[in-house]
């Protein structure tokens, strides 16, 4: 059993909530009630519409104002969660998607490219990475239209792409790195600066049409099959709620290069649970992909890209070695079969927490709504 | 011979301005001065550190504020450049970067596939395109240190990538489309929406570090070879400017699905110059590209991405048919050649205005600091 379901005292996720459509403040989560963190410390970064001005401040902000959270916790009664809305929790600057599990590269590999080795020769050297759209980034419980766009004709249909909604629509399962104190261009950021840069973590489901993708990608990367919808929890876990939860990784060969920070690769004992139309059909876990949270911001700012309070970069899809353990569809079934309209996925997280049982990070839902 | 040097009455780009390290401003170019449309006109949304809050108000506000500004310059003596410090002139949202040049394409699938057709199956199908980040746009002015990462190694090497500086670092010359007015989630922009959402146009230097890009790219595309800067120009040209330039495409075989507009498929006659340490090395013109401004956008949105203010879109590198009208130094140079630390690159735009003559769009330079 877990305590407060997950979201016990040593937890304290935080979010940007309102009640009566008054104004958003940020708040923390004590069980099933949300703590007002700017009524209580007067801070007036707290009552803004979204994290970023907070996350700006740096580490030692975010360390007191965790100890005023937990002082909170000790003594203050929370609204209950039913009489709050909960908004797009941080302004997302850039988005950068990884593609940092092997298992999930593989697989892919394989069925996008099955005439050749399913990891290209790049992929054990760098985490592998694209921008993604964050203006199209969405809180969790945002409906998903399905997109329309161009795909491969089909056998017998001539070479011209056909148009219409996708047909191959997907899920990618993932976890989300939330960058709160930026960094100056032309300065690359360690992996060991990873605590002083990253606030917290959300659940991410980087929604894929698997067709129009298929069509589009080459020579330039993924774009309209991608573009559509990004959905992130409301719930943004600081990193000094993971403490316990730092694992080793399963180990890279060959060694990477120096600036990746060969073997101090850390990553986390995060636990996820793929919940289509309310019935667990996957269990992807986190401490089974190759390159590492510190591994992702190191190269990602290695050519001098300057980090900005708000930008997201995600794991890409968290795939493990077993049929059972995969963070996409496609994968799941083989592309045999993909999402319908109606069907809702929920995806959930947990990591063990500093206290000694499990603490539940922020989950994200959608539903897919048809084509217009 | 250009009346204002291109910056007479009938252009007024804007500009984000100030004099003495006071407030920064929207203004007007006329000549070498600047006029201040916050003084003008005493609309809030232009005493402001960027276009943004000034650009969402949407067209009609465009073309009232255009015709203060022309009254202006009519009356009002303007601030002289000198005496104003220009900035970046709007906050990037989302940066996507096309590759609309059936040339540039051509010239680059040659070199970065030899074995290959230059041109993918999908590229006269749709105007493919990328997200860039828009965390690194800088305004023209700005040095640009030259990337350090991670390149395929030389011959006899061995098989291990090679780390350190950039050794093919090259200029990409394109035009840029601001998008003011935003759109909804799901509901795709027609190629005809163009003047209801782009506010204006810019100069784009999109720095690339070639050896970088080309170990990397596959199979999620470019990422760091672009990421660590891409300038604009400091002016952005209203569309209400460029009514004298609008002109036809070479044309588009085969016929482009419905979504994309075909038939009507117009470019914008705009001519420009790639001067490098002072002197002119190439001329492309815009009017030779494959994909039209409203094409690209319908693409961009036909999945239901939507658009926000401060939106930036390219055109790709702009090279037409002839030796000398390339934009970027890889095909200008056969890849024997790259940008040397000390080179100064300076893009010139300009196209035909409404009184006769020709305007002056904003240019973008640059100066390669050497490696941190």
């Amino acid at each position: 059993m877990t305590a407060h379901g997950g979201f016990g005292p040593d937890h304290l996720p935080y979010a940007v909530f309102s009640r009566d459509g008054g104004p958003r403040r940020v708040g923390v989560r004590l069980g099933d009630t949300v703590l007002d963190l700017h009524e209580a410390t007067g801070r007036p970064e707290l009552e803004s519409r979204s994290l970023n001005a907070f996350m700006a401040l740096g580490p030692e902000v975010w360390r007191q104002t965790r100890e005023q959270a937990t002082e909170l916790a000790r003594t203050a009664r929370g609204v209950p969660l039913a009489e709050v809305e909960l908004h797009q929790p941080f302004e997302v600057a850039d988005y950068v998607d990884f593609y940092a599990s092997e298992h999930h590269a593989t697989n892919l590999g394989r069925m996008f490219r099955p005439d050749s080795e399913p990891l290209l020769p790049n992929w054990k050297h760098l985490p592998v990475a694209y921008h993604g759209r964050a203006g199209t980034v969405v809180p969790s419980g945002t409906p998903v239209v399905r997109p329309s766009g161009q795909r491969r004709p089909g056998p017998g249909q001539g070479d011209a792409p056909v148009f219409g909604p996708s047909q191959r629509l997907d899920i990618e399962a993932e976890l989300g790195f939330v960058v709160g104190a930026p960094s100056s261009l032309g300065d690359p950021v360690p992996a060991a600066g990873l605590a002083e840069h990253v606030f917290g973590v959300v659940g991410v489901n980087d929604w894929s049409a698997r067709d129009i993708q298929a069509w589009e990608y080459v020579p330039l990367g993924p774009f309209l099959g991608k573009s559509f919808a990004t959905s992130v929890s409301h719930w943004v876990t600081p990193l000094a709620a993971l403490e316990a939860a730092w694992c080793d990784l399963p180990g890279q060969d060959p060694r990477p290069l120096d600036y990746l920070d060969p073997g101090h690769t850390r990553g986390l004992d995060v636990d996820v649970e793929v919940v289509l139309n309310g019935e667990v059909v996957s269990r992807p876990r986190y401490r089974t992909t190759y390159w590492s949270p510190g591994q992702m911001l190191a190269h990602l700012t290695v050519n001098g890209a300057s980090l900005r309070t708000g930008d997201l970069y995600a794991s890409g899809t968290i795939s493990g070695p077993g049929d059972d353990e995969v963070g996409s569809l496609i994968e799941l079934w083989h592309g045999e079969r993909f999402l319908d309209d109606g069907d809702e996925v929920v995806l959930r997280y947990s990591a063990p927490g500093t206290a000694g049982g499990r603490i539940t990070l922020g989950e994200v839902s959608g539903r897919v709504l048809p084509a217009r």
